[in-house]
């Protein structure tokens, strides 16, 4: 049970969904935030985009969204969950490309702190191939998601142990996007 | 210089107005959800949820989301600046209400991880006063503020150690919202 009384059965809203159907005012900003950072057009292909927020959000230990995103990746990803799964576990050993991996680190290192990123690590990047934009925004999908999972768990929310739940939730992320998203899980 | 390349001068686009510039399309979202938190018709004043955002920003050593949300507090808090400096200083013993200081350990517990926040800090903030709403937001700013801080020193943007830059910026903050912040320092 949340720590507020979200006005929802948590079995069926579970997580983020929840705090976005209590209060739609600040939900439509998040939903949008979401959208622009993780679907809409960018040289980072969506499910590159949705692993930085699966890698970040099991660096804060967020269940709901880890398990969320991952399968918003794994839905998203030729490689689908076993390279989620080893991406999560050791993204310098993931089959991934060098370029992904420099902006893996760049996100860790924001999952810490902002200032735990260093020019160094931005160099490596761009010599990797990453584009300013590319960097820019991993730096915001790392950072919007240190505030989506303190969002969540910070009002004790529900997060469902079956897998089956988040691969129905990518289905509908997947086709609908976050716009969606207040009346699905999302977060 | 931020790391990357923001198209600004950052003497006169300092902090985030610099990363809001560049990329537009984020701007949007991260304003209107800093607009509805901090100063969207509310129970809990203007001055005090900017206070929450002194106070997480001061946290994670964000100096110039500190120094503008100090500021920002400063001029809609009757008490000014010395009531901002007494908060992030020592919120315990600070001369605020026992309510605003439930729910700035509340954020505080946030700030570290959504999973600091207890039922018994949040049973504590409903027994001095505070409505469901009031904790969500509270929750939420601390969240964001997470984000926001992160956004800042995650992309080695400048921030001008002069205090008058920020009190300029509130002066348009206070008036003119976070709307209008694209174009000035708001973050």
């Amino acid at each position: 049970m949340a720590y507020i009384d979200l006005g929802v059965d948590e079995k069926t809203a579970p997580g983020i969904t929840g705090p976005m159907r209590y209060r739609p005012e600040t939900a439509k900003p998040l939903n949008e935030l979401a959208e622009v950072l993780l679907r809409a057009p960018n040289t980072l292909p969506p499910g590159e985009r949705e692993l930085i927020a699966a890698y970040v959000s099991g660096l804060n230990h967020c269940a709901f969204c880890c398990s969320s995103h991952s399968a918003f990746a794994a839905a998203q990803l030729d490689q689908g969950m076993p390279l989620v799964d080893q991406v999560r576990a050791d993204p310098d050993r993931a089959p991934i490309s060098a370029k992904l991996r420099a902006l893996l680190r760049i996100a860790g290192a924001v999952q810490i702190s902002g200032r735990e990123v260093t020019p160094a690590m931005v160099g490596d990047a761009r010599a990797l191939g990453a584009s300013d934009v590319e960097i820019h925004d991993t730096v915001l999908i790392a950072a919007a998601f240190c505030m989506f999972n303190r969002y969540v768990d910070g009002l004790g929310t529900f997060a469902p142990q079956d897998p089956d739940a988040y691969t129905a939730s990518a289905e509908l992320i997947v086709r609908h996007g976050y716009g969606a998203a207040v009346s699905t899980a999302t977060g």
